[in-house]
């Protein structure tokens, strides 16, 4: 049986990351960055001042107290957005708002709570230390710095600091296009009268939120039955275009078992068992060897299918990409019951973590969805384990799009 | 001076869940349930079996082992999707596929891996337990069942169990509407050529991108000069038909502060300073005091704006949407290093967690993007506090679309 991590291994080695494409700063959030983002202009670009207040130079006011306040004559005000370069005369001030360019010859900011906040004299009652409330160019960036490295998957911050930066464009990896394929001739759409042995198909809708929920495109999603002929025919041109093509369903032990049955006998595509539970019927490869999309098949059981998902798909889809496969956001969490596990597999309990404590969410039948849909992660027993007593520590991989506390 | 706690509740005074519409379960992911959904079938919706191999009567194999294998008749296969009602006669056996219905008068499943895989006639080697392998109709969901309930935020595991309860559609909050306003002489597109004094308009571009990263909806975009009249007529009736309108700038001490001078003047909105920093100057309310939509005045300096909205902003949209505003998704850390803070306010800092450690980003100042785009959460320094110490446990608010390891 082959382990977790040398299957990992084996979907990660099908892929890549995806072309670069150009797209506007305001439309990259959640994108990630395939070239580093260096700054055009300086942070600040100009010194400016942090506070509303008032531009002076800090030798004319050298000794102004509450008790002995200094007056200054007022020559002007400089706004936000004011383009002229202004001057400061010796024993002048300018009336200054938050931002707004200092004038040549200020070296301090006194702020308007420290005045009496006079429009043609100003009253001041403090003597500021020279450079207070002032924000020299060039502090926070400076010009060619680089501001955000390759592989960053933008946040509002990240699209805020490259905006500032003047970055109008950034140069990311395309989303990674998959096809959804879910197989077997039980399936119905949803909302269809289930006829005695039939189910809905959840597998497909399930896999394509999956899809959305780890930032990629669906490219394309279809059912197949359990016809060679039509498995065969799709999975060698699939609808969509896509990088990966994932399947659900068709590769276990069974006689009508088409994925399996299609695609060993094209080649290209291998089939193992998986020390994991659930999940351990599995396969991946290149549909006939070639130069095709790359392929991972899932066991078709709902709860199988959603964990094969986490631990081979997703690595698969962050490599895709330009992330870190292992950057996968799980952490370590406290056993908070007592569950038994395979001892020769790795098992993926669903739990509810709360304040680092994690308790299993309810039946674990690989059929078992309402368990599934309470869970908001998955704690990975490791083999040799046949029983996690409380206070274990487990390994956890959050849920995609189940956080708690999230819109 | 009004306390972060008092500023939070007033913005969520003006708003109220949004309307609720009907979307198909396959578009719902990241949605939020305005009505419970209740199972319309049963899960399983028969009884099924959990393995490939073949259905028997649990009595036919009495005593059977791997040294005295029984030999069964094989009748016929059951394929998963089967919609024939099968009758399993006394002393024989069906074959039968993971998924596919047990037959009438079947009490026990003989996984293939216990027998020879015969066609015909089968050789088994084990005494199946009563019950065994079978997923009994029900077990999982009965008909009528709640299986989510109201205000859940829908994740892939939600859509997929909505769907297997052959839900087609789901009852949702509208997502909220925001039109987002930068004000502001000084600001400029990003690309444009910089005169001196002016900046990149970033708050624009960062304020739509943490509304898209909350989950709400950009209603409209625009940016408006420090021109009380174009200030007036655009607040008085707002681009996009909002639930809510943010606005960032102009809400200081300034005398170009132009936001704050017309909804004065208007009335409605109540500006304020908040015992916070950054985000001290703070307003909302409703212009005109009437049945216009709720405004959120933000300041302008790019790390204020972006600390209030996670603080104001974010909860007030949760409760939009229909989710609670205090399931904030903070946690507990332990700071890892040593940092100053504000006596008589709440300090948002800047800080990158790591395995329950948080330590500063960068510069801390208002205006400082750099620092900001590193950090993952702000940590809330209390009331009270002057000197963070390394150990001190600390509230955490997680940066919105930061988060580590998330494509």
């Amino acid at each position: 049986m082959r382990s977790v991590a040398e299957h990992r291994d084996a979907v990660l080695a099908l892929v890549g990351p995806t072309p670069r494409e150009t797209v506007p700063v305001g439309s990259a959030l959640g994108r990630v960055l395939a070239t580093d983002v260096t700054a055009v202009v300086d942070l600040p670009g100009f010194d400016n001042t942090a506070m509303d207040g008032y531009a002076v130079r800090h030798a004319d006011l050298a000794g102004a107290t509450e008790d002995a306040p200094v007056r200054l004559p007022v020559d002007g005000d400089i706004a936000a957005g004011d383009t002229t370069r202004h001057v400061l005369a010796p024993g002048h001030a300018l009336r200054i708002m938050t931002g707004a360019p200092l004038p040549e010859g200020c070296d301090a900011v006194v702020p308007v709570e420290h005045t009496d906040g006079g429009a043609e004299s100003v009253l001041v009652r403090v003597e500021p230390a020279p450079g207070r409330y002032v924000r020299a160019r060039g502090e926070d960036v400076r010009t060619g710095d680089v501001v955000l490295r390759a592989g960053t998957a933008l946040g509002p911050g990240h699209v805020a600091l490259a905006a500032a930066a003047n970055v109008p464009e950034v140069t990311v990896h395309r989303r990674p296009r998959v096809t959804v394929v879910s197989t077997g001739d039980e399936l119905v759409p949803v909302g269809s009268m289930l006829e005695h042995g039939r189910i809905v198909d959840s597998n497909h809708l399930m896999l394509r939120a999956l899809v959305e929920a780890a930032g990629a495109e669906v490219a394309a999603g279809v059912h197949l039955r359990d016809d060679a002929d039509a498995v065969r025919a799709f999975l060698a041109a699939p609808d969509g275009d896509p990088d990966l093509v994932i399947t659900s369903g068709g590769v276990s032990m069974g006689v009508y078992d088409t994925v399996k049955e299609v695609l060993t006998e094209v080649g290209g595509v291998e089939f193992v068992k998986v020390a994991m539970r659930p999940g351990m019927p599995q396969g991946c490869g290149v549909v006939g060897g070639g130069s095709g999309p790359a392929v991972v098949t899932l066991p078709g059981n709902p709860v199988s299918s959603f964990a094969s998902f986490h631990v081979f798909v997703l690595p698969a889809l962050r490599a895709m990409s330009g992330l870190d496969p292992d950057d996968d956001g799980s952490f370590e969490a406290e056993a908070g019951a007592s569950w038994s596990s395979p001892r020769e597999k790795v098992e993926l309990t669903r739990v509810v973590e709360e304040d680092g404590v994690v308790r299993p969410s309810g039946g674990q039948g690989s059929h078992v969805l309402g368990a599934l849909a309470e869970a908001t992660a998955f704690a990975l027993v490791p083999v040799g384990v046949e029983r996690v007593e409380p206070g274990t520590r487990l390994r956890c991989l959050p849920i995609l799009g189940h956080h708690r506390g999230r819109g």
